[in-house]
């Protein structure tokens, strides 16, 4: 795997994965917001690792890192004109497996093993399909939560919280929260965001902030346990966030710290909105009850950036996602439509609302 | 300053505060849990530094290391027999505006100036009859915390959630609400402690988990955003805390995080305690909406161990505590008694409960 660093002066690509001669280019998150750095994956065990490592993060980004995995496979595994099939399907069940909340992973890995009887071009362009796809679908949704913020926050700039990074490293395009926040930004309808670090992994204060400042929007970044005393203190009108997995009621898995950040919004009142492609959606599931929740590695949390800061051996209880109910959800914004959950704050008997 | 820096397995001085032979000797809890060491102050601006760098932290505790500063101006500006009083009263208003949330703080500096008049041995009495009332008013506290608990749950050994650190750490003796947890677990009634890691400054990674390796409890850490989630999956009986400052109506200024622990603890019926000592009643203010709360350096929360995690200039919100209605708290505790705020949670009328 290859690191091609580059000046915080030099033109970015976009978007933040991409297809290049044979390999996967991805912006590792890890780095970020210090270094901008792009790596260069050769091989599935090394797009497997970048998943699993969370340099690439955020449910649809891991889906189409999944996909092109499938793509460099069906290439590796492809001579004279023959496929060895066996070896990529071995491949996708390893890239399917790598994070097991999100829903988008193992759709988008079985979208592009659907095409791999064409040949490893056709698997390619299936994934080249998706990344497409998802800008379209992440433009679209975006423009639909800014519309809903909107009409819900009508009288001014509008103060945000959100969790967590859902911007375009998150995706492979605008992103789905943080580009609602963004496109909102750009009508100049946005006072203030106020970013959670989003502990373990603070990927607010690492990439939230980050993009955030580099689209030159005004923000605060604080503890994710200040964020029910700033509603309290009446500082937000509103929280956006996106979603790993949503279960056909609208139960909501996503980042730990959103069911708190939900719990609080209801008690004051405030607007809690989702944004996510349809893509998330498992609607195999009927409620949140059944999501997989992922624990990953104590040492996120008796540590950061190589200093420990718990007494050595101390026990974890570290869940990456928690459930959200749909009954606290407001919305749930798509690139197809605005979902209220039956029962959810200040709405009436509408389940959905068309375009 | 001088520091003793001990090892891990020569025996440990209690209290953490204590005077030595015209200094005060602190435990320093910047260094834990990897260092156990003794600051050895020996001038008022120690003291004060001491206790704005958090090196010394948690109410009752730097209350008595206030008293304890007067004491020591009371011997730097005594000679021939003379006491240089507006000097020492200088010193006094210092170190009661070095933190300005917990009350105990200026009620204990004000009570040490109260004997000034009498001479610097007179002051040296006062506190160290306020270190031993700690230490009484400490373990009266504690056993009643732990009664109102194993009467809340009484049916098996209870699964606490706290927050912060309120051990000996934060006082001078056994604590408010981890001795509390201590007492339940000398009883034989704690299952398994939740200890959250307490974002900006980890006391609860630092401190409460290093207090509960020691003392043999049962502990898990997380971050301070899967409590909620904690809660919603059934692995907590009941929240204990601390306090910073009380306000008349029974309103709560505590650790920042404290808040949105109430608001989740209500929406799971969860009993959410309070034990504090009767001085950290501030009975001046009518409710929680006069107390100041405190906003500190945003270098707490761009930074993590010492290691930058937020873009270079990232703008902060950074209050230290938050305050927690009156309506949410099932009841605070003190070394004389059990006071249930009107409209709080699983009570009846009953105002105070004697003991």
């Amino acid at each position: 795997m290859r690191r091609d660093s580059e000046t915080a002066a030099s033109p970015r690509p976009r978007p933040s994965l991409a297809w290049d001669e044979g390999c996967v280019l991805a912006v590792d998150q890890r780095a970020l917001p210090h270094d901008y750095r792009l790596l260069r994956l050769e091989t599935v065990d090394q797009l497997v690792d970048t998943i699993t490592s969370l340099a690439v993060r955020g449910a649809p980004a891991i889906g189409l890192a999944g996909a092109l995995g499938v793509a460099l496979s069906a290439h590796r595994h492809t001579s004279d004109g023959r496929t060895d099939e066996a070896s990529v399907k071995a491949d996708a069940a390893r890239l399917s497996a790598a994070r097991p909340t999100a829903v988008n992973l193992a759709w988008a890995v079985r979208r592009a093993v659907g095409r791999l009887a064409d040949g490893p071009q056709a698997v390619l362009a299936e994934a080249m399909t998706m990344l497409e796809e998802d800008a379209a679908v992440n433009r679209a949704a975006v423009v639909r939560a800014a519309d809903l913020v909107q009409s819900l926050v009508p009288d001014r700039p509008v103060r945000i919280l959100t969790h967590c990074n859902t911007g375009r490293l998150a995706t492979a395009a605008v992103g789905t929260a943080l580009g609602a926040i963004i496109e909102l930004h750009g009508r100049g309808r946005v006072a203030e965001v106020l970013v959670d670090e989003t502990r373990p992994l603070l990927q607010g204060a690492r990439l939230t902030a980050w993009e955030l400042g580099e689209a030159g929007v005004p923000h605060r970044l604080c503890v994710d346990s200040a964020a029910a005393a700033a509603m309290a203190r009446g500082m937000v009108d509103c929280v956006l966030v996106g979603a790993d997995r949503i279960a056909a009621n609208g139960d909501v898995a996503n980042k730990i710290g959103t069911y708190g950040l939900a719990v609080a919004a209801a008690r004051h009142g405030l607007p809690f909105v989702v944004v996510a492609p349809e893509s998330s959606w498992d609607r195999e599931l009927a409620d949140g009850s059944g999501i997989v929740v992922e624990e990953r590695d104590p040492g996120e949390v008796t540590g950061f950036a190589g200093a420990s800061v718990a007494p050595a051996g101390a026990a974890v209880f570290n869940p990456a996602f928690d459930v959200t109910p749909a009954d606290l959800v407001t919305a749930i914004v798509s690139e197809a439509r605005v979902f209220r959950p039956q029962g959810s704050p200040g709405t009436s008997d509408l389940r959905e609302v068309p375009a």
